[in-house]
């Protein structure tokens, strides 16, 4: 039984790792269809999201069986119901990436505004945050997942930044200003896929150093100024 | 043992409900702050953050527990595991309400753009929505959770006239550009608080009637026969 459980536990981790590599995916996929016009890969992504809901529910699933059966106790109880609330991150990030997609298709169809570069950039770091979140988790490693943290204030800046440059493109010529409002949504969509990893990412040192980062610095959380758009 | 455990299921249903009042309260009293430019109200809703999160950490503590004491089956493990993602979700409303009180401490500095009629009404939406949503789960509800599901329509609604009547302003008089913008964060704010009582509201749907209400929508049609609940 000791020995199933442990094959368990390593079956609920490949598909952790698994589904959060589908979320990677999607939202590479998503900002790709707008940085290059492509709505049909934005259709793909849109698509996609099928496969990551349909794993949310089949690793829920998983974890109440093993709840259920094996009666785990403290560190492995711990993980198993981390992991129901990681996947429901990652399926929300799923569904932000669906969101992107969506913008892209209609704003595929106007002119670009100005080339793209803070936005993929966002978009890469984000990405890099949902793997990594996901391989502290599984690894148990708190080291990694406080440069998850710390890559959100990367995802911040950046954010910030794309929002004073189309807020000057905004007030110099207003007819620009609904391109301007979509590209602001994108980032601030991408600003919340990472928000999404830096909540596992916290979960994770949590749970490994039983220190709760997540409420720490008074009201607010103490590495970072604040999570949404300026 | 069977009646210890009625009452601590009790307890944490109690708990729960609590819970909710305190972030009921938090969006409440943030969107106050910004109707009625009290910014001690605002710094008030900051300072009660703290008391959301450590009841999040002291409920979870308490799931814990009566997963690995009582190792519950069926409809109790699947209550516990769902009161464990439903904290997750109220402590993000707290945090959104901190966001909005932060911002109108710095939108109180300035001019009124223009009264505020639709934003204090969604606000006031998803302040129902979070009480409906964690009544519909204490409870096993599903109407009522329903009927949660169907205020978001509402709330998305308010946000959409709220987004174009301030694009008009912005439009008209790029002066008003950078407040207007703010206006929208705040109705961008208020939806996300109402995105996640309708999470709850369709994990309640989900749980009593064995349905994924979840993923409906957009490309994903129709409500699905989802797994039976073990």
């Amino acid at each position: 039984m000791e020995r199933k459980f442990h094959q368990e536990l390593e079956k609920l981790k490949q598909d952790l790792l698994r589904m959060a590599s589908l979320v990677e995916h999607a939202i590479a996929g998503s900002v790709k269809s707008l940085v290059e016009r492509d709505t049909d890969l934005a259709y793909r992504v849109i698509e996609g999201d099928h496969e990551i809901d349909t794993m949310e529910m089949k690793i829920d699933e998983q974890c109440l069986r093993l709840l259920a059966l094996r009666q785990p106790m403290a560190v492995d109880l711990r993980f198993i119901t981390s992991a129901m609330k990681i996947i429901t991150d990652l399926e929300r990030m799923g569904d932000q990436a669906v969101n992107i997609a969506n913008r892209a298709i209609s704003l595929n169809r106007e002119p670009l505004l100005k080339p793209l570069i803070d936005i993929p950039r966002m978009a890469r770091l984000a990405q890099s945050m949902v793997k990594d979140s996901l391989d502290a988790f599984v690894n148990q490693d708190p080291d990694l997942a406080l440069s998850v943290c710390q890559r959100d204030d990367e995802v911040d800046h950046l954010n910030d930044q794309v929002f004073r440059e189309l807020l000057i493109f905004m007030l110099q010529d207003p007819s620009t200003i609904s391109r301007a409002l979509q590209l602001i949504f994108f980032g601030h969509q991408i600003e919340r896929i990472a928000d999404h990893s830096t909540n596992i990412a916290e979960s994770v040192i949590f749970m490994v150093k039983a220190q709760v980062i997540k409420h720490r610095g008074g009201q607010k959380k103490g590495y970072k100024k604040h999570r949404e758009v300026e």
